[in-house]
């Protein structure tokens, strides 16, 4: 199940970056499981990651070689997820690394090794660097789509854009994909992203904006409020372009506004395919005196299994989102200044269902896919939004039955 | 669906308190839906209720006249919880307290006003007020079981439970029911608990030994981690086994200890009547720092969708148990201390799986009914227990059909 049929625009190469995807065998046979992504010598790397405290083995090494040295390959498996796995673990994600930097020639620390699947399995190493010499021969600029698919788990279909933005009269693009599914509910990063730019960037100004795009993208969204020990996200910036991007110039915030487009567009994406998904809902909260009220009420509202499963049955419960307010932790609020729309009508004011509120008219915005519910609390000027799925028989189906 | 088969020993009648069930037709025909308590003159009543700051009419109403006035009668109506339903939900819960005083000849303050059901409806008040005199006439000593059922929405069994413990000599009877199902994480009581022994305390000790053993039992159980607009506990204290109990005497602690054990008989009956429960799950965290971060490594597990449904699926995933202490938000948590058990089996540690761990084991006892997780945060000598149910396809059932 997933909302929507997930149309893929054509996806752009990046000069600089190429990208292998090959079947290792990890998990399933006859699937592709494992990626290689190699840029350029002269790129810049930035990454952000889970801040689960169980994080997984590649994390750790992950972590560790982005910061000491300029990163040349990212080394993906799907399968498994090489965390809750000690000291062996750690071993393993070194030793992926260091086998991709024998065929190829660099450092290993070079290399970044990232995992998603079950937790608490041994890697298959054998099974992995067996199958990299062919992976390196495949690598090509136009290796996205496959990619793409190459990295999922429980995921229906692939996320992935791209996006092209003329900046002084000169083409700059940004293509990204990733993965979530299940266990989504990213703090610093979601399961899996990476998105590139042939624009060029100093390391410490492609971090600045990878994090600004995942805070507003993949850490706001929630599918089960399941942080997961694996996320990852990745921003590369290959300079091919010959565009320039600094913070002082003008074009600055028309870049950050198409990159920041590419990562809420994935992480949109996530939310439509995530686990038993039949909705794709925005909680947009305003009228908050702060933030993080804001982020408070929409969270509870989004993560309520009580609400999620209204809207699987496209029920417009509204007691049941009055229920979530109330509990979510606000301090002092006055309930009869909460005013609370779905879509574009009217539901509760005055601590009450709204006068002109009619069955027929809540029944008619929640028979809709794309759902949005918002509420004002009536006490400041802040404003928030996070995106979420339902909760479906599908989604138990799912994680009944997959060891994750 | 229920964990166990709910085995009800006999409830002893408490001297001085009296119940009436009837049918009003609130939501369904032929269907107890209305119960009367009556308390003697003498006895002493405390409350607790919701922290949800949406809470519903009937709660404000009786917080106010428990608080200025000493109640004589309880008025609980299910099918329609009279939350979110403003103004006129306000003087349709005064109207049912003054029309009990005025057949009964008290002050309306007497009365206390409980409701139960779907919230956002006004009440029916004509269908509640006109099944008074009937019910009025047919208060027993002994309609304790059929209150137990009176009150029960979508629960699939009664929950109620009699003590009787000698003081000094003389028997001292605590018996007491509660109602739970869904939108169930109490926070000061559970959905609806009345409980009543026969000692004798003053109003102040009375709220004291409320308030202690709610935050043991129903504080202490979480469904689906809603709480919900109506939760509500009531604890009488009739004084009709001359039996009186002060803070500073000996037997304080025994009578205590019997009170508990009641409630947190109830709040467990609660738990393994949770909507869609197939299993009883008890989260116990040990070693933390303290009281705080136990708590949230509890709840956080307790209240995960992946950890409920692996336990509905009977998977021993700890991986997923792991991947949600990790996002509990201990801070500096060393994992490699960390110490996870389901029953008796050592599934984690070191970070990963314990090297005594077999697949057999873990089946084995994630194959109960009752299941145990033991998580040892290896830093301290603070100790929390949280109750818990499992998530599955029943509950999204319930809820999805179920207008709440």
């Amino acid at each position: 199940m997933a909302v929507g049929n997930g149309v893929m625009a054509r996806l752009s190469p990046i000069a600089g970056v190429r990208l292998a995807t090959a079947q290792a065998g990890i998990k399933y046979p006859n699937r592709d499981d494992i990626v290689l992504i190699e840029v350029s010598p002269d790129a810049t790397v930035a990454c952000v990651f889970t801040q689960n405290q169980f994080c997984a083995a590649p994390v750790t090494i992950a972590k560790q070689h982005s910061s000491s040295t300029a990163s040349r390959y990212l080394l993906i498996n799907t399968g498994n997820a090489n965390a809750g796995t000690g000291r062996q673990g750690l071993q393993d994600a070194l030793l992926c690394c260091e086998a991709v930097a024998a065929l190829l020639n660099v450092a290993s620390e070079t290399v970044l090794p990232f995992s998603t699947g079950v937790i608490g399995e041994q890697l298959p190493i054998d099974k992995l660097t067996s199958a990299l010499p062919n992976l390196i021969d495949s690598l090509s600029t136009n290796g996205w789509l496959r990619a793409a698919n190459g990295i999922l788990t429980t995921d229906t279909r692939p996320k992935a854009v791209s996006k092209t933005i003329l900046i002084n009269g000169s083409a700059v693009t940004v293509t990204g994909m990733a993965k979530g599914a299940g266990m989504i509910k990213p703090n610093m990063a979601t399961m899996l992203g990476y998105i590139a730019t042939d624009a060029k960037l100093d390391k410490a100004l492609l971090q600045t904006v990878l994090t600004q795009c995942t805070e507003q993208s993949f850490n706001r969204i929630t599918i089960d409020g399941d942080t997961s020990t694996n996320d990852a996200c990745v921003l590369i910036a290959s300079g091919e372009s010959g565009v320039v991007i600094n913070e002082g110039i003008g074009c600055y915030q028309q870049f950050l506004d198409c990159v920041n487009e590419v990562f809420i567009e994935l992480a949109q994406g996530l939310v439509r395919d995530g686990e038993g998904a039949s909705k794709f809902v925005t909680v947009q909260v305003d009228g908050g005196a702060i933030s993080d009220e804001c982020l408070k009420v929409a969270y509870t509202v989004a993560e309520s299994p009580l609400v999620k499963t209204a809207l699987f049955a496209s029920d417009p419960n509204w007691g049941r989102l009055l229920a979530a307010i109330g509990r979510a932790g606000v301090t002092d609020l006055d309930v009869d200044g909460v005013t609370v729309y779905i879509g574009d009508v009217l539901i509760a004011e005055n601590g009450c269902r709204a006068a002109s509120y009619t069955e027929e008219a809540g029944q008619r915005v929640m028979d809709k896919e794309d759902i949005t519910l918002l509420i004002d609390l009536g006490r400041g000027n802040s404003s928030e939004i996070v995106w979420t799925s339902d909760l479906s028989y599908d989604y138990v189906k799912i994680n009944a039955e997959y060891r994750s």
